[in-house]
């Protein structure tokens, strides 16, 4: 198998000189994970940089998407983590997905946009509910843009209903979330290195 | 390239003795797509067969759930076309969707579910308004039961804003459908061909 | 304040004949606290009766949707309650919503839908995740038909991700969710009798 | 009936020194409406303000959302119009939906959040696709931290799947959306002077 990367945005809304991020261990506890298959990567907190509202690969001016757009397009396999806010991924996550809309126009001569062939995962964390639709939200654009979806592709922690139990206070991860965890990544880690062998094909 | 086949359920309201179904052309559109890549398929109306309420692969007494969710394990293309319906997939899609959830306990030694391994692909068709979001929860559910969905993998038409122009009595499948259904095809074929020769490994 | 009525529609993938149903638990919670607002009400389970697909009041051969119809035509407050199997609500809540299309053609005079002046409540029960995204797909539908939505429209219980506990076999209510119910029902009835009292005038 | 007053946020990703905005036409289109039922208001865009990531009402350093969330504190109606970016509301939509967060906690001794008493409209305008599921997505939230939401309470237009034509450059408003601007603006009148004469008492 080929040498895989893999690029992990966190989109919490708390910048990373503050509290520790819930969804921050489970980002690395998946990037853990994924170096049992030979994928090396790096996790970035979105907030930390300043990403222009806008649907251009460069809104200029400041904007600071340009440089996560090129580590995305850098890697094999791009993790999109995102707490939830009333049932929902935050405007961090929405923005990078919003960012990404211009990958539809940027497509090669055989039709391939720049996500043709890379895989992607979706890891969400909450106190409570909304894992499965902010998966659903992630899926559909991310996939528009071209990227591939393994099997088993999301994955989540929740609390109870109208708890505040933080998964980064958990004194283990719990062992449905480990195996959870563990198949994600040797799903991405496999696909990610069948498509780098060899890509989509395209139309023409 | 090894032979492929491809299982299609159109999740169509009315059955098909009634007249013709928008997202019957789509599919049709679709399979012949499929072909040009040596891939050979079936469509099934789901709504001519009685589909049990339940969450088991076989809820006893008339159900017909089991004889389809056998064509979709032997397949390694499914395709799930459905009408929307107030800017939701069909009920009947959701049946559908709601009987492969059994396949989140039917697990192999290694963890895997009996659509691992398997490509899904989603086909919508509506007057108006809806498609994204039918893709969305379409996409998430397949992938929970072990569907991996390749690049561009929802194909779909809608006409304008409360509209009543049926996809059915276009003059043409507008080219840009064309485009996407060809690639959606293409890219489908590519990647159950990978899955085929070689599946996920599983966890152990 | 007027005697008013609210007709209850389980949307259970089980029938009533067999075990307890926990949707069933919540939506006895919730009438109960009606109660104390004087109204009164029925639950009524929805798989019991054949309900046809089709988006027409009446789809005729057998369809045992004209009778619900009524029902909710006649009471002053509408509630639908649904279990959640993959994070979305049950294929027969998907039915029942389907039903309602046909009110956007009913209209009066005035241009209002049988459901204008009716107040819609959601009551959502899961063994984990997805009940902030079942309010969202149920009030949009709901409120697309005509029903008016009274502040925190949307009750619910969920258990931790991926967990097994049932809602009916809770010791008791948490309280947060009595507290919730309470509300829920407070404003319904609040909203309900200032709508029966004097209905939106619609347009001309 | 009582003067009322409506607070609109305009949430277009561009600010407003740039082109103009298909949303501000719709939202133009419903303040018109809105006054021939003595309702007075404003339309603010969201991007030309620094709304901070965050789900408490202050931010601090900078934050532009206090001053916004008065205005909405002071309003009988609040109306949210997004564009629709891959199917979904805008990141700036999410963002504000995110700071209303904040109402949860900030109840008075009667349960009542900040919003409790008001209501909440939903525009959408998009080249295609994704209007009812914005709907859905903006409602939910808007209705867990307190606004009702009125018959009919969503308007729209999106064009033909995968189409560029904008809403801002339409010859004339469609009369199917004249009808639903109408109707929307009727009806959140009626109910806004009928929860400001005698508004919801809450439990105690």
């Amino acid at each position: 198998m080929p040498a895989l990367s893999a690029f992990v945005l966190n989109c919490s809304l708390k910048t990373s000189d503050k509290e520790p991020s819930s969804t921050d261990r489970m980002l690395s506890d998946l990037l853990a994970a994924l170096e049992k298959h030979d994928v090396t990567g790096e996790v970035v907190r979105a907030v930390d940089h300043d990403i222009k509202p806008g649907v251009l690969s460069d809104e200029g001016d400041g904007d600071e998407w340009p440089a996560l757009r090129q580590k995305i397009v850098a890697a094999d396999i791009f993790i999109l983590g995102t707490p939830i806010w009333m049932g929902q991924p935050s405007s961090v996550a929405k923005r990078v997905l919003e960012r990404l809309d211009a990958f539809l126009d940027e497509t090669d001569s055989k039709g391939r946009m720049p996500a043709t062939g890379k895989v992607a995962l979706v890891a969400i964390v909450g106190n409570e509910d909304g894992a499965h639709h902010c998966h659903a939200s992630c899926f559909q654009p991310l996939n528009d843009v071209g990227f591939t979806i393994p099997a088993n592709g999301g994955v989540y922690w929740v609390g109870e209903a109208m708890g505040d139990v933080n998964y980064v206070d958990l004194p283990g991860t719990p062992p449905v979330v480990v195996e959870m965890i563990e198949m994600a990544a040797s799903n991405a880690a496999h696909l990610a290195a069948q498509l780098k062998e060899k890509t989509y094909p395209g139309t023409s």
